[in-house]
């Protein structure tokens, strides 16, 4: 069955309901009876003939029609018997409220075990165990224990953790903010995160889908299903208990970086997945985008009527990356003309202390029609003159008369703005505490709208020699090496389009010197061996070497002084190597994360690449837009340009190299992590040049 | 007179009284009555008889006793004259709330100019202009149009914004949070925000002060006297207005990157100012402080019964920089014999779903008997058997009985914890709304608990040559110039124990190569010229030179090439210099704030230091102790150690160095901006070397 049976049934059995208060079979029947379900609910125990009032059936059998939704409150050892009972009579759905499950060690992991497979056999869906229950709030439908409904309205909300879902419901009863579907998920032994976000995206009930979530099981699946889901419905996730461990084992630059909060900020951005850090944001951020259209710039007006708050809103926005508009001529006449010569008629707008409701409207009707303005922030704090309830009808007024620009108010003040706050909200527009926290929200509705306008995703093909790569890697499984060699790293590069350093490698002094001066000083001379990865460790790299003199000792003295170091290396002599002149270094990377596929990395180059810590990640495959937009996220972006260091480089050569890189990862899975590092890129027009790449190949792949 | 009197005063007269709702002068006689203020109260108004049942005077004078404490309710051009009558009756102290003055202009600041000379004149203090008033609940005194009074408490709040104070007020009333004084310092034409801050830090009903400000006007001074009233109380300081402006006409790097609030950040951190980033947070921070001890460490317990808020609290306290406690193992052995064997005991306790009050209190008082625990967190979400309110006091009960160790609570769930909530707040354990929220809070404790439990400031002075710097700094300004040349600065770094790089002037091309060989290869040939600040620029370094002939060919080609670009500069020659290998390349700094002094800066040295942004800043003088926290600040910090790069440096020299430069510019406060770039640092033992240095004179100063 599809999910909808959990959300409009026409009866509800309760299977453990309880006359005792305070057990869940209990809570749960009173939850049904009060929220006004208007089915019939049929508690079942047979120890009992009648609850609250209802009468009890001994088991599911007895009440002779099958329940369109079975809610099971029975101790976990009887859960999967109840579940497979739901079979026989043709129930389809059923929500296990039941705990003593996985979250109680091995005993309770083997029940849940069982309960899962009942009900595949019995082909019942489950929600749960060790779950809160469902609320429908349009449907006075409260199958659950998290006390009374709260509105119906469009926020579809979804939680691993039940009583984090009980707190979002009492926080919308307490400010009034509806939702459309309250999901508790459990232990997830059956319906998981990714079936509720179909379910709320299929929903025409939901408009804004949130959720908290502490796993994310078929990562890949739901990301491919959030980003489709995204165009129409925002998506808010929170995701808590993030952990850095693991990335340790790591052996490239890529795979260390790639901890599992950036692992999600990159996958969540992909998929246009807001990523919220608290339950308040989140519930700041539902409320502006289940009232308010989506801003499609990132420029926003002010309206105040005192100075303090709107300073502080203006630093919240720098501090959140968004822009303060610059009003057009037109606008700032408009409003030089109507308010009086004390107001500031530049963004932030202050209308004064003593305005009325009138100034109010006029500022926020001049903003809005202003072509540079992409949204308008009203912040009123009450002076003795102040109509706050009057300036909220007004503002509730002016937003609505305006298309694709969304309206958010901070009315400062608890008690003394109640009311008004009030009158927002049922108007549509949120009203919140704080100038910062209604900027917070803005921020959100801005990076969901960037997003969403953001051109259609076209991934460029290049032309490669695909086939090359598959016998260098197909070489390196049977070998059973789970690393390229430095020469295979560079020949897979070189086949999907990189340019790397002309080098030889050299048996003897004499040949060594040779090479160089084909290659042409300077050169660099490294170690050449398939057993030793940290060639300058062992005194294996020497660099900035410009005479033939100079090579020979160098190239003599590694073979005496490597073996020594490194008595079981097998030595195959030493590469000589163009040395690049110039350049800024940059580092590609990519690591395979378990859950999610290739995330790229770009980065500030060199050995400094980890304590710097200067990267942006990206899912793979990556377009050309996404591929610049990493480069902007840096702080290295600037030197990319010419800050710092000197002149710029070639940012479209940077870009164009992400891309193959994507491309590469993304034709052979068997890579697991890769780093090219140093990228050394020069001015426009010059071709930048791999110069060192590290590849691991999964074990075992072919 | 001392501020005491606007505070406690026996007697209020009211001029500018107003029958008409609405006006100020009539919203203020209503507080003033409605508060129940105790002492006389005399509205004043020549055109009334009586207002609001209160006898109307036509001026001070005839009311025939000096008032302790006017309000001035009058219009602009009438306030200076209301103040001299003041002066005349024998008053002392006025709050002047009438607007119309420097925020509205020229004419406005001249009115205000006016209204302070009076005040001076007169000898009559005032708060004010264009200022909300001021509230002391304690004492029934509301002296402003702020709405009806909070209820007292230890939390004195000072504003700059009058609308930010009501609505402070407003959220005080609304959360049962009370308040020792509340004022507002409108236009500060008298008293300003340095005059209330030591007011309320002689104030005994005040234990935590919290303000907010827009502008400082005497830094220093300020700062000062923060840092003395720090160790008794804790300062919370909402910033705004920070701007960035300024910065871009600053000549050395730290001059670039000490941007305002970097400033604010320094100087805040010096005197143990708690900076609050919004309303919210400083009202978090602010009842933590006034109710609960400030905790000795940053190791927190955290006890949830649910598994979804215990692990956002974590995520918010690994964000925040604060440690989760380790458990002794007698207390999980403790914890483990005492709660269900599905329960957490290590930290995070989890209690479970269906904890009771006994499984609450037990976890908190193992939690603060362990000696690891600094401070403990009580999360809780209503289930359908928890005893919110028995646990409530619980929580209260056990936080009383302990020390020094503050405990913090979030009882999530809105309507359905209210009454619970309010059971913490009578008890002194603040409750928030989120688990997010309380952490905040706890790391303002934790962050003051640190600055006021740091070791006592010692200032190492080293000998140094100040006579020969006086001579260099008094030739400098002598000539008007404004900055040291090259070596001159290199000189003034040896006064104060630097050891900078050898170095010759030469002035032909076979004395650069005498040179070079006298100091060693490689050398680096500087173009040397008084009027070349950027000398690399014009082509004028060259880095590497390991040979006679190069050396030559650099000299000659300098001399050709420079004059060419810059024929304007007078060139003396080119300074042939050692060139320092290895080593690690650090940025020493300082900027001169116009309102607090010399700002110290560290970070990554080089070329990319304004990009990377990686640096830490510090008021001069600084300690030992400050000068390694500045080190542990950056990113660079891990550099340092020898990640990354290598081998670690001698970070006691780089703290050394500092020092060393906090001492210079202490005492040459004409110094107006340095930087030591780079700075190069070498493994433990090793002599750092200043390699090049800008030092920026004031002009004028001697």
């Amino acid at each position: 069955m599809s999910l909808e049976g959990f959300f409009q049934p026409e009866s509800v059995a309760l299977v453990g309901a309880s006359r005792r208060k305070g057990k869940v079979g209990h809570e749960i029947l009173r939850s049904l009876i009060e929220g006004g379900f208007e089915g019939p609910i049929w508690p079942v125990n047979p120890k009992a003939k009648e609850i609250e009032g209802l009468a009890c059936h001994p088991d599911l059998k007895s009440i002779g029609r099958a329940p369109g939704l079975v809610v099971v409150a029975v101790p976990p050892q009887a859960a999967a018997a109840v579940v497979r009972e739901c079979g026989r009579v043709g129930a389809r759905g059923a929500i296990v409220v039941s705990s003593g499950f996985r979250e109680m060690g091995e005993e309770g992991r083997r029940l849940e075990e069982d309960l899962a497979r009942a009900a595949r056999e019995a082909k019942v869906r489950i929600i749960g165990p060790n779950c809160l229950g469902v609320m429908v709030p349009a449907r006075k439908l409260n199958a659950a224990f998290g006390g009374p409904l709260p509105a119906p309205g469009s926020i579809g909300y979804f939680s691993q953790s039940g009583s984090l879902l009980a707190a979002i419901a009492d926080m919308g009863r307490e400010k009034g903010i509806g939702f459309s579907k309250l999901v508790s998920i459990g232990n997830k032994a059956d319906v998981d995160e990714l079936d509720i976000l179909r379910a709320l995206a299929a929903d025409e009930a939901t408009g804004v889908i949130a959720g908290y979530l502490e796993t994310i099981a078929e990562g890949d699946a739901f990301i491919r299903e959030a980003e489709r889901i995204s165009h129409d419905k925002p998506i808010l996730l929170m995701k808590a208990g993030h952990t850095e461990a693991g990335a340790e084992a790591a052996s490239s630059h890529t795979g260390r970086l790639a901890g599992s909060r950036r692992a999600y900020e990159a996958v969540f951005a992909r998929a246009g997945i807001v990523r919220c850090e608290s339950i308040t944001a989140q519930f700041d951020a539902a409320r502006a985008l289940a009232a308010q259209p989506v801003p499609s710039g990132t420029a926003v007006a002010v309206i105040a009527n005192a100075g303090g708050p709107g300073i502080m809103a203006v630093d919240a926005a720098e501090r959140h990356g968004l822009q303060l508009a610059q009003f057009e001529e037109a606008t700032v006449r408009r409003l030089s003309e109507s308010l009086p010569p004390a107001a500031n008629v530049r963004n932030p707008i202050d209308v004064l202390g003593d305005a009325l409701t009138d100034r109010f409207e006029l500022a926020l009707t001049a903003a809005l029609a202003d072509a540079n303005v992409d949204s308008a922030l009203v912040l009123l704090t009450p002076h003795a003159m102040t109509e706050a309830d009057g300036t909220a009808e007004a503002v509730v007024r002016v937003a609505r008369s305006v298309d694709a620009k969304p309206v958010l108010a901070s009315f400062i003040g608890a008690g003394r703005v109640a009311r008004a706050s009030g009158v927002l909200r049922d108007g549509g527009v949120p009203c919140y505490d704080s100038p910062e926290a209604a900027v917070g929200a803005l921020k959100a509705m801005v990076d969901y709208g960037r997003w969403r306008g953001r051109p259609k995703r076209v991934v460029k093909l290049f032309p490669v020699n695909r086939r090359k790569v598959e016998k260098i890697i197909g070489r390196c499984v049977r070998g059973d090496r789970c690393e390229l060699g430095e020469m295979e790293a560079k020949e897979v590069l070189e086949a999907y389009g990189f340019v790397t350093p002309k080098g030889l490698v050299a048996t003897s002094a004499e040949q060594a010197a040779e090479f160089a001066e084909q290659i042409g000083y300077p050169v660099v001379l490294k170690i050449w061996s398939p057993d030793i990865v940290h060639k300058a460790d062992v005194g294996g790299v020497r660099t900035g070497l410009t005479g033939r003199t100079e090579v020979m000792d160098a190239f003599d003295l590694m073979m005496y002084r490597v073996p020594r170091k490194r008595p079981d290396a097998n030595i195959l002599g030493a590469l000589v190597q163009e040395m690049c002149k110039g350049g800024t270094e940059v580092i590609l990377g990519m690591n395979r994360d378990p859950r999610y596929g290739p995330l790229l990395m770009f980065g500030m180059g060199g050995v400094m690449v980890e304590v710097l810590k200067d990267v942006a990640f990206y899912l793979a495959p990556i377009t050309g837009e996404e591929a610049r937009e990493m480069l902007t996220q840096t702080r290295t972006w600037k030197v990319l340009q010419g800050e710092g260091a000197g002149e710029g480089v070639d940012v479209d050569a940077v870009a164009e190299g992400l891309q193959r890189l994507s491309q590469l990862v993304t034709e052979f899975p068997q890579i697991q992590e890769m780093d090219i590092n140093p990228f050394v890129v020069g001015p426009e027009g010059a071709t930048p040049v791999a110069v060192d790449a590290r590849i691991v190949i999964e074990r075992g792949a072919g």
